[in-house]
């Protein structure tokens, strides 16, 4: 188990970066500048009117660990075809993930990520909202370019993992309102949230490159089950992670009352965590701004209720149930290799 | 020349109303609450989670003209195709303008749109941003749907008209914040804004049904005339229209110093309109907030400069080159007829 990112993600994104550059440059240059910023591929104010996004200003961030084209990549190895022609399907779906991102943080009022500002914070929120409009709108086009049926596939199923990311992105925000929810809705609201795209990364390169539904359901398969792990790794970061490394504040999940999986899981804990559960439940309940003590109070309810323990056997299970998926899938061993290595990174990150 | 809504309009509406319901059937109960009561379809808390918009709590209002439809049916019959086959086509147009009446209306903070409160006044602006999310994913997904290559390139008709929405809300916003606008600018961003979403819907009917590109390219041109006629009768109204009638506040468009096309008109007005143009540059370029008389006064300084009767001429040779389009294309004598009867309405409009 290691937490180091895998070498063929860095590879990865290495492949990619010039066709998701390349494909910026069909946006109009205001547009160009926030999604460049947004993606960390340039600081703001570097990016020249009507120019491309010149390489010396480039951020050293880079924009994020670039997981899912790393996957997008692999899937198309997986159908034995060469990583290559699966750029245009990695370059869509890192695109959609940024398109979800430059709206979720004005949504949140999140004002920071990866390390810096956050785009609605830099441009204003007018200019976020249109630079995620325009990143959808490009992800579409670009599987659509490429003739063929694959193509239009690849874009409805990008177009159904839309939709998803929608619905968990509304449920995660109505629940941060609710004073109790469910294992089941909150289940269902991170496999929308997150799951949803990974799957999707999984499975597009397979489908743009045409291989049988039968494999691309499995990649698929796959893909949810390292999506639900990412999440329950995430909701546990965004609580106990270390905010140098996470780029978060601490407690940042805590402090907007959301309803992530572990304060769920502590909520309807076992009957012998019964108190601790519910100290949990009044604290987030109540109407007043949550101080740094309440704070620190809810993260040892979570863990005294067994929030965090069964967070962290949970992505062990999804982890071991993503395994399964691939054993039984016919897919070259090297790529086999690179999956799982990318099934126990996500489990064991610590950012 | 008339303002009464042509009869085809309406009749298109009634045409396409069925199927942009069912549509919304494929969203989330929470995201076609809002969709629903945005398009003037259902009033807010009436649409029964799971179930479909319910019939008998369908508002009056029937969110506005709906022209781009009736438009876009047009364009089917132009081709020589039954209405009947481009209704997919025309309910993804009036999608789309709804994801960008939605976005649109979060950016500008306009609390008002066709007479009701805009949406993200009444579900917020979390709610208000993912719906427009999810319409444009659904207006692609519904043109997608429909195999074939046809599908697939009204698909990205519709993809182009959005990157121009973007850049035209983008430079309108933009603009704001200035001085001075040139009227090559305040053209483009009006053509990308308007006049490209007009085109899109005046041509998307005929491609999607398998039109020759040549005449989709000739009801384009005739839609991007309409667009402009359309974009200078609203900047018209904007300041000169009976809020009563428009639904729009008294000079709006003044208030938040858009250089809308009548105000650029005016500030690039002829030398013997110096005075009344150098007023108002200094008027709308105040830092202060503009008062009652201050926007009586620039309304009365953009006619004195000439604007108001460029704008109103201008909107006539939009509307003249539009008609000299049709007379050139091959086209059945109804849909010629039915299409001029628009681009009148259009020219003509008083709200």
């Amino acid at each position: 188990m290691t937490a180091v990112i895998p070498a063929g993600v860095t590879t990865a994104r290495d492949i990619v970066r010039p066709a998701l550059e390349a494909s910026l440059e069909r946006l109009t240059p205001t547009m160009r500048e926030v999604a460049a910023y947004h993606l960390g591929l340039a600081e703001a104010g570097t990016v020249a009117a009507g120019g491309a996004v010149p390489a010396g200003t480039a951020s050293g961030v880079g924009g994020g660990k670039a997981l899912r084209p790393a996957l997008a990549l692999l899937s198309v190895r997986a159908a034995g075809a060469p990583a290559e022609r699966g750029v245009t399907a990695a370059v869509a779906v890192e695109l959609v993930h940024n398109f979800s991102l430059l709206h979720d943080d004005i949504m949140d009022g999140d004002t920071e990520r990866r390390h810096r500002a956050t785009a609605w914070t830099v441009f204003g929120i007018p200019a976020a909202i249109l630079a995620g409009d325009a990143l959808l709108a490009l992800a579409q086009d670009l599987l659509l370019e490429d003739g063929g049926p694959q193509g239009r596939w690849a874009a409805r199923c990008l177009l159904a993992a839309v939709q998803r990311l929608i619905s968990g992105q509304s449920a995660d925000m109505e629940f941060e309102k609710r004073r109790s929810v469910s294992m089941d809705e909150c289940l269902t609201m991170a496999g929308d949230k997150t799951a949803a795209l990974m799957a999707c990364a999984c499975s597009i390169g397979a489908i743009f490159t045409g291989a049988p539904p039968s494999l691309a359901m499995s990649l698929a398969d796959f893909g949810s089950h390292i999506g639900l792990a990412f999440q329950l790794v995430d909701d546990l970061l965004g609580i106990w992670g270390a905010p140098e490394v996470t780029g978060k504040p601490v407690w940042s999940d805590l402090r907007t009352r959301k309803k992530s999986l572990p304060v769920v899981a502590a909520m309807a804990g076992p009957p012998s965590a019964d108190a601790a559960s519910h100290q949990l439940c009044d604290l987030l309940g109540r109407p007043d701004p949550l101080t740094e003590d309440d704070l620190s109070h809810a993260a040892w309810l979570i863990e005294d209720a067994g929030g965090r323990r069964w967070a962290e056997e949970e992505a062990t299970r999804q982890l071991e149930a993503a395994c399964k998926c691939l054993a039984s899938t016919p897919i070259p061993e090297d790529v086999h290799a690179e999956l799982t290595e990318i099934a126990r990174f996500i489990a064991n990150r610590e950012s």
